[in-house]
């Protein structure tokens, strides 16, 4: 295919026809298996995190989500529970057998988020933070990489290369909106980038419709057109109680419009021939 | 549901919860069934023109589209056949059974439009142009009406209630792909579009992933995702030979990727509990 | 200059490199001098036109603007005077001794709108209205284009290349600011466009710094910034009593504020050798 | 004034109506006196950066820029000298008397940076780093932060809020364009964020012509445009020999064009009431 920009050299798909498959805890992403990722935005306290993460679990999702470093806009919103989340996230993805992501916002966390997690996110507002990438390309931990918020594709590919050139290739791309003019969504969320990225690169690619939309009730809908639009995954915000949430309640989903979508997902993902695992 | 606007008086869904219908020659826009509209970017000649009508015909389009006066970023660019082009469109869905669908682009040609065809697109460039609006809105003719590509939710809304506000209920909102930063596709396809015209309004809705990504190979995709975010219908550019079409060949599918691409859809519908019609 | 476009060939500063002046009433638009219009957004009244246009005649503007076809993004809001309005505009200015300039929404309404006033004004929403260009083209009256709020500079230059291909050179280029992902004013105003417009074609190139901040306060700096750039001239919007104005009160200055404003930008024009017509 | 959002209490204007004045090597940045700051973007050998210095002190560039470490794109590009590159700016400086202000990229690295510069830049792809935001402000070295090129006002100055939250007030705020559909430049300088964040915030503001154009023949408009905006001072890229620069040679200015823009800006001072220091 014939781009406006030089595709980097170790992201690009002719480097690996096949495309590559991510292993977590015996999930594979990028397969022909589709693999969902729910849970809260910011792990608040043991019972919320617990209760969410066994429901998310019975439903079907296969990893479990959960802030414990939060990058908030205002230095006055709940910054995250730092290393007591990690524990809380390892004790009860213990108990669910679910893989957890979560988010690393700086160099010094890596060593201390490896250690309780099996996916390391590296957010939106860091996507190009290169010491970050660097140091989480010599981790060998998979690497969650989410476009930033007005990055194009090209620079999407070239922050997934800095970590790649460090010699680790288990990355997982995230579209999770991009920012426009338009206003009535939190962001606008582009899933031509799903058959953008497959086709350009061999690196599993998922789509975040929580962020993407801002809204609870629109995230069926855009679920259900990321997997149509041919994405390996979703990542999804599930709150047990989203009018409480510390933060994005507006965009969480109740564990029970959770499960409700899992069966309209499996629909859509057998109309195309895959499944969700 | 909360919006950060008004949503206008008459294109609002509180008017008529069920949501409109559009009927076109005993095709229903905005029911349960999904429309399916094909056909040249622009009428070429009556080769051209009869041979891609037919073939989207027989794959199951059950209205055609084509170009007779033409809106090109250049003056020097084929500006389209006119009159001409009209009979041509005529001619041929007379033989097909097809309704018509096809751009007017100035207040002095609706009444010429009106006369060969079945639906008046109002096209992304004219989204504001209000004169037009208004006498689309006395024509009595249902409108196709395409977002500008730098039109909010609220301004799409606010165009279509200036024909609603003269009397004409029967319009079509089309999401066709905003401009964003992003340059790998033409467009940025927004999704989101659907599920919130949707909400807001009774209208239907409709996606143009042609335009929305203006890449051939990217349409599938889209047209795909679109059905599953909840379209009522979508419109797609096909040419019987699209290297050698006179305007955007690059997003035209051919007649045997449309027929494709047309058994794909009827899944995605069915598994959404709808069908093609 | 290299540009990542083909800027075309009518409006191309090669084919005329001294610039093009367009005379109206006396007043060079494209020389040294440096041009100011004023006045109301809307003419909503004898009195409200009258009073501003002579404070605004006083304090040094050449050239009177104000709208009587107004392009409004609500059809419930006040749709301008019409004729009524040409009228009015006609008789301040034959007391003032000023030009108009007025905005034409549809190609119906060119010959009325031409026999009124001195320039016809296509407004940012019709800058892509390709009918309305054509006959703006052959009218012969110099044209004031706006640049669409989501236009690049290659779409306004084929925009006023339509023009010039009927045989009228006598086009004024303005920005007036785009839409961006920026809330906090009412467009983004793009004065990078000045020194762009004028290295690539030899046509005036103006700015509006009201519909471009949206914010009266903020005009008086952005006015001297688009001086400093190199603007030939400025569009502002003033109203005797900017708190009652039927539309765009927010960003019109009053006749005081007006008045000092002026001085300033002639200390800014004296400062790059040029001064204030 | 009345904003769409709160301007955060730290950084608001009312806290300190007078403004806030950095003092760095006894140049006040924030006062009347209007500061240039000036060199290449990158370090990269010591008789590239010991020209540039020299020349642009001469022609009154009180603090010297250079990048040290580099965020580049590319992981392939030139990353900078790293602390070669400090060690080399701390001897120019010491030289020509200049403060000198660089670019600091991870937590890892403010202490080594602290060392050997005076004002610590963050830059546009950190701009929502909020760990670095945190050390930053910890730090207590005066702070340029950079606004991203997808952040609104608000975000940028609630980043800002970060570091005064930190006890850190010395913050230099930058606008260095901003990212559109546009694509003549390289971004799009939004010069209305000058009055806006000096209205809202007590913090000085600068300016960055070069990065805001990307065209070494547009930084003099621009530069201009920026003082009669009321901007507090200017950063812009100068090479002693911009066609060999190992970064953003396409937007620096040779010593001779900066001897000659200097001049220019004198004039447009001096036209508000200010003067260069």
């Amino acid at each position: 295919m014939k781009t406006n920009f030089n595709v980097p050299v170790k992201v690009n798909r002719s480097t690996k026809p096949d495309g590559t498959i991510v292993s977590v805890k015996g999930t594979d992403l990028g397969g022909k298996g589709i693999v969902i990722i729910a849970g809260p935005c910011a792990v608040e306290n043991r019972e919320q995190l617990f209760a969410t993460a066994r429901s998310v679990c019975k439903s079907g999702a296969r990893i479990l989500r959960g802030g414990a470093f939060k990058p908030r806009s205002s230095p006055y919103n709940f910054q995250g529970l730092g290393e007591e989340g990690l524990k809380l996230l390892k004790e009860i993805s213990m108990e669910t057998g679910q893989a957890v992501v979560t988010e690393v916002m700086d160099t010094r966390q890596i060593d201390l988020v490896s250690e309780y997690t099996d996916i390391l996110q590296i957010g939106s507002r860091n996507m190009q933070n290169y010491p970050l990438l660097k140091e989480a390309g010599k981790s060998r931990k998979p690497v969650l990489l989410k476009r930033g918020m007005m990055a194009t594709i090209e620079e999407f590919l070239l922050a997934a290369e800095y970590i790649l050139d460090q010699g680790n290739y288990h990355v997982i791309l995230c579209e999770r909106g991009i920012r426009t003019f338009e206003t009535s969504t939190r962001n606008t969320l582009d899933l031509s980038a799903v058959p953008m990225l497959k086709q350009l690169s061999h690196l599993p690619v998922i789509v975040d419709p929580s962020h993407g939309t801002g809204l609870r009730w629109m995230v069926p809908s855009m679920a259900k057109a990321a997997i149509a639009a041919g994405a390996d995954g979703l990542i999804m915000e599930v709150h047990y109680d989203p009018e409480k949430a510390l933060c994005d309640g507006q965009q969480s989903l109740s564990p029970d419009e959770f499960g409700i979508l899992m069966a309209d997902l499996r629909k859509i993902a057998s109309a195309i021939g895959r499944e969700i695992l």
